[in-house]
């Protein structure tokens, strides 16, 4: 490597921020020192991106930078929770200093926009791959968790699905917005923060509808019964699909259920609460849209607007490279 | 994968450890939920280790479990900091069960006898990486930091130096208790925790003593003269040194200095502090040696006990791969 370590981290990833009241000690020393205010739980989590697996080689610097941390952010969305600081793990084959510019811009600017400062972090040489460890609060007992929905609680789902699957589908026109949403996906924190003391349960959709939900629903042995035709798709994705025929069809279904990448919420709602969480997120321009409801019976059974059953060809998560 | 995450997660990692109080949630749910005491500030390092960079491929499973948590122990140890906490970004090419079962029996076996928990973290398909945050407390105002020390304080470190990097120089027969100083680093927790409030500043031993040092100086502008004979050095590593002839005498300077992968605690006491600071650590079982002063000459000078200046042929650390 061209630089050491500490070249590196100088140019490129300190002195870059106001800092936060609650840092003591940010990067420079041994280890962060942070100050949680009393009241707050602290809510952290670590996602990992490698090259090749996660992402495309090819992906460009800023999207590997903003979605490193928009993935964390994303988690931290789930929990309800709000975002202080991040730490950054990045290890990389070389030093290549437009690369690592663009990667600290994309990082940094996502960073400031949800008040988050990067408190400390490693940077090594190896293949291509960046950890992100995101911290936030939530007020105690208030997070959303995975676990807490009931038979007849609505199933929610933020934005629309689909759009950064079909952005990864091989053959397809991909329209700008769709790589947008692959490389630049939005964490839905303002959306977790008005779900507090609202929704029952949240998950994030990052393995894709079917497979999240799933994770919801087995800790409480519950099941689901989904309307596929009311995920909410963009018109961007349905613009995608129809130079496709009738793999386009197909694609219309499968992409929102089992395609992974989208980071937008799926929550449940008692019936009696549903108005005020559509309000609640009206307020915040955030869709929120009605695909199912929670019962009893283990499993998630989909149907479309005609009634009859739709049996999806896949419900778990493949990494891009695992699509076929 | 033959594994999925989930497998993975499920198999090695959860449920293998008596819960914290202050885990409100841990494994499990889109993030951790944590409690931090009113009165504590919070410590929290990240610290990446890559195979074929920061360990040799054929290094043991168990070896880099221990290691991998280790390391930031030792960040914590050398704030003064209290462990709490931990997160795991595991990257592996293949899962392998006894690979796996090695590494977490090293990991959880560290974690326990420094009463951390595991609290979340990642596993991931990709070349062989794995990412540790620690976290831990400190009572508000009382961590050790880099910055801190001043003109006439003395400097000490812990326990004997040169080990790890005798074990992994080339052309060595490796006395077993040298091949486990490298492997199985022991973080100085107990006296991090001893010298609060004794030492002026402090940093851990990662890169090689000069380099650490110098990390530790450069805050405040000073320098500092070192007696290199006083520098402590195990039995193992002499008995290592033994055979090499010239080739060891220089060693017997080169790696105590220059070496990393020690783990020891590099501090700095004001003099009328020093005999506390000794009975302090007397009471832990742990070495302290007195090696320098600080002054107000930035840069480091070397002496041997015959009072020549001692120079030395590299200051910095260098990866196990570009050694030579």
């Amino acid at each position: 490597m061209a630089e050491s370590e500490f070249d590196i981290i100088q140019h490129y990833f300190s002195g870059r921020q106001p800092g936060r009241a609650d840092v003591v000690a940010g990067i420079g020393d041994d280890a962060a020192l942070l100050r949680v205010a009393p009241g707050s739980e602290l809510v952290v989590c670590m996602d990992t991106l490698v090259a090749g697996v996660h992402f495309p080689e090819s992906t460009a610097a800023a999207a590997i930078g903003h979605k490193a941390l928009a993935v964390n952010l994303s988690d931290l969305a789930a929990m309800g929770a709000e975002p202080a600081w991040a730490t950054l793990a990045l290890t990389l084959p070389a030093s290549d200093p437009d690369w690592l510019r663009a990667f600290a811009d994309a990082f940094f600017t996502l960073a400031d926009s949800h008040g988050v400062q990067l408190v400390g972090g490693d940077t090594t040489c190896g293949p291509l791959a960046v950890t992100v460890q995101a911290h936030g609060f939530v007020p105690a007992g208030q997070a959303l968790r995975r676990r807490g929905a009931r038979p007849g609680d609505r199933v929610y789902v933020t934005g629309t699905l689909g759009d950064a699957g079909l952005a990864l589908h091989e053959g397809v026109s991909v329209p700008p917005g769709l790589q947008a949403r692959l490389d630049f996906p939005q964490p839905r924190i303002a959306a977790g923060l008005a779900l507090r003391g609202q929704a029952s349960a949240a998950i994030d959709i990052s393995d894709g509808l079917l497979a999240d939900l799933g994770h919801l629903l087995e800790y409480d042995g519950l099941g689901a019964t989904l309307q596929v035709d009311a995920v909410p798709r963009s018109a961007d994705f349905l613009a995608g699909l129809q130079p496709l025929g009738a793999a386009g069809e197909a694609l219309f279904y499968e992409l929102p259920l089992a395609a992974g990448d989208d980071y937008e919420l799926c929550f449940t709602v008692p019936e009696d609460r549903c108005h005020a969480v559509q309000r609640r997120l009206a307020e915040i321009a955030c869709a929120g849209t009605l695909v199912g409801v929670i019962d009893e019976v283990p499993g998630i059974r989909c149907h479309r607007s005609t009634g009859e059953p739709y049996h999806p060809s896949s419900s778990g998560y493949r990494h891009f490279n695992e699509a076929g």
